[in-house]
């Protein structure tokens, strides 16, 4: 199997580099041709890899690829999950080079994509190829590729309940996730949740000149700032009333255990360039992104923003927030409590609108599940080491639906890096990661048909 | 005179279209050689309209305009100051017409300038020409007019040190304000100062998966919105240490005074669609926007702004605020103490850069000048009204420079009103307010010589 993976080495990666090229951008409306083009390309991808089906399905928004190869009803099925489609590459003039042309350099793939989720889900593709052609097909094998995790799997859900028979499987497997190192390889037992939600400020029914107004006018960007402060307090803390109510405390051995993954904070400020770490009082950075919610603005925007100076009160200004949640946090009821709030501190002079955009719910992967047992040997055989367990702060919605819905439970056995900066600019993914990885999928299947 | 205006009036106002035609933005400089060819358009205009002498003179920035008109060194001389740069025209997609084509509609206007200030500027122009056509012109007449008004007159205050002698005058006049209201007609006595800054918080080196790290890292959209917070109480006063210090405070009767002037609450809550008044507690929305300071964030941006949703947390985020000034604050001072309390209150997870970006002194015109009784006669034949001194909220910072540099004071009388949307889209100006305006400064001349 090394040996057939070595003799096709090049041609995966042109293949892989095909893929990249497509700029599947699910945020943006224009790119509703690519994301067909890439669900397509994706099923011949399968069905030359050796699927005996392979299709392109039609959803309520993006197409999901569904493609199967069964070899045997006694044996265990799995059912591969990943996404197609990719983060919006701006901003653009950070790119070192261009965010849907593939280069390789320094042993690692820059691209869009590269790792989340092209990478990552190719991967499996090969190692179903290597399998077929090598006669070592162990189990079952179904796909089940998505154009909209990175907008929130909108139209899954449904598609999941309409398709509820033919995804049947014992465990669903999916590589969108990292190692903490790649010295110290991990399996993901647990993601946050998600609540995204859009908030816009308006005053004045258009800009205003802000000598003639100002100081006698709401002014809807001062606003906004103020009831964004508003969310969280000077410990780091949110301070939307219930916020915290569901959150499951761990107990002290919990966050002994928890905190013993190694971690060195000089290394991580210096990884990306901040001069101190932050967040909430009294808990480590391991646990503040791990294991406790967080609040972020992803966006602001309001008034005049280019070059020189325009004195204006602007008419409106609105902000993308976004908040991580933990067990046992529900994001519908985090979306009602964060509206609630929001509408609450608005003052008189303007008016507010909050839009929820996305969710999902958080997600815990029990240690004691015979995949996790599996892709623990996998990762030993292949990285030499016993894997971690490990709390990712990362969300992906669709999972704990997945569960809901399938009733299956899912295996995060992801092979990025924290350097792969995924949805940042220059996103990359090591050559080594995605071999290595094809090689760790063919183990587990390995193990999981024992 | 009258009848001369009358002949001419279409000549008049397909010159002043092609004025406007020329997008003469100086906050971009994409449109530098727009803002050359307005100045040569307007310098061959004033030699048509009878000046002696008209030409372009270059400066460190855009040029002036300069042009004279000298009739006897006995007699008085004014010098008129008009800004031929305008606003940029963003938002571009909330305007009903092309903001650089101006039509007529509804008896107005409706451009880019067409009031502030090529509206007002070219009714000067005009009325030198009706007075040298019609052989009444009663004093020696000077035009300087600059290219960089909306963006802080930068070059000019160095181009009046150089041509100190050129510009010797009795009294400063300018158009660029507005009157309280067509029926309520007015000279402005006060105007605010000006400090305008630019605010860059920066955190990680790239944008950062905010799934991954959020609530380790400070973010940088949600430090700039604490920031911002931070700079304004729950009364409406600016927090800043020091900012008050040197604000003059009104006696009961000048406050009473003050307040004389017509102002509706709610009619002023409807002209620009506000749900209601907001402001410093204790002072009336005149006094708010007349006499007592303000601060606005004119423009905030940072992280995703396109459509959909993208979990970052931005790099950084940024922000221009500026802060409208009253006697006796010092726009030096102000910048000097904005910047210090806002670098103190910055976190340990971010680094902050402030760049102060232009500003100007308060100003205030005495009532007793000659000038100013001209003005009022002149006034009060046109409109059949005394018109009311007002103290209006906005700033033209060069003029507390003239008497600086130039010892020569200034008369402010506009003839715009609120409903103009200067420096918003879908700006206007009345053609009763073109025409009558240059009657009313063909009257203030007869008035001055006297």
């Amino acid at each position: 199997m090394a040996n057939y993976i070595e003799q096709n080495r090049d041609r995966f990666l042109e293949e892989l580099f095909e893929l990249l090229r497509i700029p599947s951008v699910s945020a943006k409306s224009e790119h509703k041709p690519d994301m067909v083009k890439c669900a397509q390309w994706l099923a011949g991808s399968l069905l030359k890899a050796g699927a005996d089906r392979a299709e392109v399905m039609p959803t309520e928004g993006n197409p999901v690829v569904y493609a199967e190869k069964k070899i045997d009803p006694a044996k265990p099925t799995v059912l591969v999950y990943g996404h197609y489609d990719v983060m919006p590459p701006e901003p653009l003039d950070e790119w070192k080079t261009d965010p849907f042309e593939p280069v390789i350099h320094d042993n690692r793939i820059w691209c869009r994509g590269a790792n989340d989720d092209k990478g990552q889900l190719y991967m499996h593709a090969k190692a179903l190829e290597t399998m077929v052609a090598t006669g070592t097909l162990p189990c079952n094998v179904k796909f089940m590729l998505e154009g909209e995790e990175e907008i929130g799997s909108g139209s899954l859900y449904k598609w999941c309940e309409d398709n509820r028979e033919m995804l049947s499987a014992d465990i669903i497997l999916v590589s969108d996730t990292s190692l903490i190192a790649w010295d110290v390889p991990s399996i993901t037992c647990g993601l946050r949740g998600l609540a995204y939600m859009e908030v816009e400020v308006s005053g004045p029914d258009k800009d205003l000149h802000s000598g003639l107004f100002g100081g006698a006018v709401a002014n809807p960007a001062n606003v906004l700032a103020k009831m964004i402060a508003r969310l969280t307090d000077d410990n780091g803390r949110i301070t939307i009333p219930g916020f915290y109510d569901k959150v499951r405390d761990l107990t002290p051995q919990e966050r002994e255990d928890f905190n013993k993954a190694p971690f060195d904070v000089e290394e991580f400020k210096q990884s990306i360039g901040i001069p101190d770490i932050a967040g909430e009082t009294g808990y480590t950075t391991m646990e503040r992104t791990g294991v406790r919610p967080s609040l972020d603005v992803n966006g602001i925007w309001g008034g005049y923003m280019g070059e020189g100076s325009k004195t204006i009160i602007p008419a409106k200004a609105s902000a993308k927030i976004s908040m991580r949640l933990v067990p046992d946090q529900d994001h519908h009821e985090i979306a009602r409590l964060f509206e609630d709030y929001f509408l609450s501190i608005a003052p008189a002079g303007v008016r507010v609108k909050v839009t929820p955009m996305h969710g999902g719910q958080p997600y815990v992967t029990p240690t004691d599940l015979p995949a996790y047992g599996a892709a623990s040997k996998a990762i030993e055989e292949t990285f030499g080491k016993r894997p971690l367990p490990y709390y990712s702060g990362g969300s992906i919605p669709i999972i704990s639906g997945f569960e809901k819905i399938l009733g299956t439970k899912s295996l995060l056995m992801g092979f990025g890096l924290d350097r792969d900066a995924i949805h940042s600019p220059n996103e990359s993914y090591g050559l080594d990661n995605f071999f290595r990885g094809i090689e760790t999928i063919i183990a587990f299947y390995k193990y999981y048909a024992q």
